[in-house]
């Protein structure tokens, strides 16, 4: 059974910190903010893929209350359809009261949660995959995964350990095994191998419905902590007032751990499209094509003498690179980073020490 | 015998452009302002030397028209004696310009001549050299060099082949062999090896008299180009009239190769104490002790991780460096540069490209 087009939802959750990427995204400038590929922001790319999938009306943003009005304006959402979160409480708690909110509206609401901050190459093809993820999460009630191919054995991904087919009415959806954190080298080397093992995409589709029953079936206190939404008139969407109740008591916890690992309904489809959590720097060089022989420039001026394998981010000033290679070089016109890419992802270690040097306005 | 100590005149050389040292130095700010040891710059670190050996009234300053003003108040030296070149002439004219400007007003001068940019880790050792070359020449009228033992083989410097001891009479002086350009990598470590060859530091001693007579007897073009400065009344310093007429015939050409590679009564005092030209990024790194265990901040905030062997000079902003070894990171505000130390010497090639862009203000 095909869902009805009218009854398709996209939620995008823009909750993240990224401490990764200091020093360009920071508390002031989250990194679905950046503008990073082709001089449009990640959270802009995310809405234009939901549009895609759900059609214009249908798009809905889950966001802290710091961002609420920049994240907004560059969504283009009218303010009916952005859920402002009062505090941080991780993906389950976002992932459940955006299913309230629509379901207030469209109480056969299939949802298409995606994150706010992700880049994936092939829009067509993660249209096809979006739409049978859609399609049998409303047939079927199930929670339905999108797991990426590896194509290298990444260390910075979570994994998901395929189980077997679900059979012939749902043609390439598989049933998962259990839900893997990010391995070491030598184990993402063995998932690699084994063509098991998918990345844990963080893209989900569900029926509003099928998740709330999940919630309550696995998540008493997440359950609990949505009443005052479900007391509150849901037409103009929640109050402010509930909203804080809400956020008072509910458990922070990645929708993976709270309801995934847990409910018996959860599929996994796997997708080939080139995809990145664009989770580090290097992940970022990766995505813009850098490679041994070749360096590319987020933004601003740079000048390059034998310095392939580099991604340079100028701000206002150009930057000279003499003679290096694999480093990202990243201005952010209070701050620099001069960081190996491969090493790209430890970059906390700055924030952590600009914050015991309580450079806060910094980080 | 020894120079009557009133006779003795320190005579330093400031005319160079220093683009080795971009983005810090450049048209704008040339080397001999750059402070980079322990927050006093290269020049007052020189007129500081200058002055333990000649006696504050003594100490004389070469420098082009325009960095006049701020080199002078760098210097702190009166007007009187600071000789401002209409142009860029090299060593050989700076030299007897300064022969003949401080013969005038002392016809006995023996003078020691320095660059003003370069780096001395012994004061004391230092001046006791100085001490022995100047009465050296003083007593024989030989044009005395100073020559640095080698401690590692430079392809940066040129060298002064070694020929026989003087005599007893002047112990430690040798004849020189000849003045050898920069060597490349094979040929620099054969001369560590030989043990025979010495920096050339650039820094002589010499009395007024003997250099003018060299200069007759070896560089006639420049000895015709002096001549209206001959003319000139000479007690209150050159006129800029006359400065005009002489610098705008006199042949452009370092003294090593105008009179010293030609004159038959050239000295060497080899010398033990350490000392740099300055001339790249590595060498100030390893002025300033930067080795494979441990970086050096020459002035700003920087935030190191794991990043020993590098050399960072920020500006307002913090730099951080995360994983990386052997760089130079310098922030000038207007230009970030980021090379490998042991490539610094090819910094020319970042300035040429952005020549190439007409990127003049920051040349």
């Amino acid at each position: 059974m095909r869902p009805r087009a009218r009854n398709v939802h996209a939620v995008i959750l823009a909750g993240g910190a990224g401490e990764r990427f200091w020093p360009a995204s920071r508390a002031a400038a989250p990194k679905p903010l950046l503008r990073v590929v082709g001089g449009a922001s990640l959270l802009a790319a995310t809405v234009a893929r939901a549009r895609a999938v759900a059609g214009r009306d249908r798009v809905w943003l889950v966001c802290g209350a710091e961002h609420a009005d920049a994240m907004r304006r560059e969504a283009r959402l009218p303010p009916a359809r952005v859920v402002v979160e009062p505090a941080r409480r991780n993906t389950a708690m976002a992932s459940a009261v955006a299913a309230l909110v629509v379901a207030a509206r469209d109480p056969e609401a299939v949802l298409l949660v995606l994150p706010a901050d992700h880049q994936i190459g092939d829009p067509a093809g993660f249209r096809a995959a979006a739409g049978r993820a859609l399609r049998a999460a409303s047939a079927t009630g199930a929670l339905v995964t999108l797991g990426v191919r590896p194509t290298r054995p990444d260390t910075g991904y979570g994994y998901i350990d395929l189980g077997t087919a679900v059979g012939k009415a749902h043609p390439g959806l598989h049933r998962v095994r259990r839900f893997v954190e990010k391995p070491d080298a030598a184990r993402a080397r063995r998932y690699l191998r084994s063509g098991r093992f998918l990345w844990n995409a963080g893209i989900f589709a569900w029926t509003a419905r099928a998740l709330l029953e999940e919630v309550a079936a696995h998540a008493p206190e997440l359950d609990a902590a949505l009443a005052p939404l479900r007391r509150d008139g849901a037409a103009r969407g929640p109050s402010p007032g509930a909203l804080g109740r809400a956020y008072r008591t509910a458990p922070s916890l990645p929708v993976d751990v709270a309801i995934l690992e847990r409910s018996r309904r959860v599929w996994c489809l796997p997708v080939d499209f080139p995809w990145s959590d664009v989770g580090t720097w290097q992940s970022l060089a990766e995505t813009l094509g850098v490679n041994p022989a070749r360096s590319a420039v987020v933004e601003g001026e740079a000048v390059l003498c034998d310095a392939p394998g580099n991604l340079v981010w100028a701000h206002g000033r150009p930057i000279a690179l003499l003679g290096v290679e694999g480093l990202a070089v990243i201005d952010a016109g209070d701050a620099v980073l001069v960081a190996r890419l491969d090493r790209s992802g430890e970059v906390r270690r700055v924030v952590g020490e600009l914050r015991a040097r309580r450079r806060h306005e910094l980080v």
